[in-house]
């Protein structure tokens, strides 16, 4: 079944209060510069593109992004630690860096806890994540706060000639690509909450990796570096769920989509592949010749999920013949 | 009087729990990667200095720094508004650039709020102090929290071929000046809560005045920039008292100190000039010759106040024949 199509910018979810909110926040706070110079990306995107005054260059390539964590409201700390905390934190602002295709320089952690905290597990979690990261924390700030906050911004750089990838650069045509599984982030959530009857029925090891994935999400930093190297058109991290994200992909592309196929993570529900949230993988739109599944395995990573193409349709959203709704991950702890 | 001198590093202060918290934890995440490269300054200063990947140049020159302002901590929104914190927040990780001897050049801004705040408020106070730095908000995020609590990461790049000032230059027989009265932003505050009878007897200007300080402290860049090319030795901005705040400027140093004055703002008391912090003004360690006001003055700056000089006696702690207390401002709200 054809669902009745849509004008850009007008697909069927509403803008969040969240997305609404950041972007008018965003636009109150561009204006007073008169939006960025040529070249520049600001808010927007995964990360921000930015010169520093005094460096010449082909492109702008300073990376810039910051994140924030917060207890209670991204992550429930009965049933993750402190170190996950802090890993969750420094890991989401790195996978905005990847989203770009760049590559981590430095962290800033700025950290607010409760009197009583254990601050240095929160620092322990931090540290293993900038060593795997290889993105040292440079500099912070520490203060009382009612609950466990972690503010992280990281800059990163552009290595090699090719520009920033944006979210904005897909074209019709262009094959869509996910660099792993969904799903199982949100999965591992649901087994650590104890888990509802209707899970699928897996072994010790899955359940253990996909708890995992929920409180020690993953950068794809090579993935990331590698697809801006094949020259993918548009890119962003799954962070709120594939619905609402590819949502957004398209919206900025001005593209509609059709997808084959959602892969979903072993031990994850088809629901929690599509809006689970939290995966950190990386959606890719790059030309449909085979270059990005090339470049992949000619560096030795993972081969990425062809999941469909962009259409001209700028309404259109579909997986197979059903609409594909903007459904995701949206501050609901 | 004279007092019993210290071996340097054992004032008689003993580290406060921040700032013990503090380098605990930049010791823990700097010794996973065995410390700054070479000319690199990590967590310890205003704000960290380090060389951007693939950016040659004579010395790093990108300056780097976050503070989070957490209502309730920092800030009380009883006294102040919604702006006041946007425009505090900002502008205090503005200062961390101006006590570098910096210019700084993008903001990062994550801001958490409990539902139902008024976020396009807490936007134009940010938004105020970004036009009146010259600092674009180029990136942020936006979560739900317990509390308003507004995060800014700026970066900074250094102008001209002097390297950025640090803490720990400073020598003995370098002269120690401050770029204003203190006690401003203490008294205003003091006078914001309803004010004690002891106050000085001051007129409604002088009053407004102090508010201001309160609500909308200053960065000196100007200042900090002109500090760093007349040759400063040593710089940072009075955040937390010129009690503590000099005495860890003393210790990073390995000098002591001997003052003739601490410059009290009018309406303000010697205890806030002393030990209320939040003034912003910079404290700079610099040759005793008179470079740095006639730098000062060739720029039209207000001239600097000469408080005192260092001394070789790294536990000398004095103003005039009294010891000075490292006493301060400790998150007292």
């Amino acid at each position: 079944m054809v669902h009745p199509k849509q004008p850009p910018g007008q697909g069927d979810r509403s803008p969040t209060g969240e997305d609404a909110a950041i972007q008018r926040i965003g636009m109150l706070l561009k204006s007073r510069f008169g939006g960025p110079p040529p070249g520049e990306t600001w808010s927007g995107d995964d990360a921000a593109v930015v010169s520093l005054p005094g460096v010449a260059g082909d492109h702008p390539s300073l990376l810039l992004t910051t994140d924030a964590v917060v207890a209670g409201v991204h992550i429930d700390l009965a049933l993750v630690s402190l170190s996950d905390v802090g890993w969750k934190a420094l890991t989401v602002a790195i996978s905005d860096i990847a989203a770009m295709g760049g590559t981590p320089a430095h962290a800033l952690v700025a950290l607010g806890a409760p009197p009583g905290t254990d601050l240095d597990e929160i620092a322990e979690g931090i540290g293993e994540a900038a060593e795997q990261w290889c993105c040292p924390v440079v500099g912070g700030d520490l203060t009382a706060a009612s609950q466990v906050m972690v503010s992280v911004a990281v800059t990163g750089s552009l290595e090699g000639p090719a520009p920033a990838v944006l979210r904005t650069g897909a074209r019709p045509s262009d094959a869509l690509f996910v660099t792993g599984w969904l799903g199982a982030s949100a999965a591992g959530l649901r087994i650590l909450r104890g888990g509802p009857a209707s899970a699928p029925a897996i072994g010790e090891s899955e359940r253990a990796a996909l708890e995992l994935s929920h409180r020690r999400p993953r950068a794809r930093l090579a993935e990331g570096r590698a697809a801006r190297e094949a020259g993918a058109t548009a890119m962003m991290d799954i962070s709120d769920g594939l619905g609402i994200d590819l949502d957004r992909l398209a919206r900025a592309s001005g593209v509609g989509f059709v997808l084959d196929e959602v892969p979903v993570a072993p031990g994850a529900t088809p629901e929690e592949a599509r809006s689970g949230g939290e995966d950190y993988e990386l959606l890719i739109a790059a030309p449909d010749d085979g270059s990005l599944p090339d470049r992949f395995e000619a560096l030795g990573l993972r081969p990425p999920h062809r999941i469909g193409v962009c259409t001209a349709d700028g309404g259109e959203r579909r997986l197979g013949d059903a609409t594909f709704e903007a459904t995701g991950y949206e501050h609901r702890f």
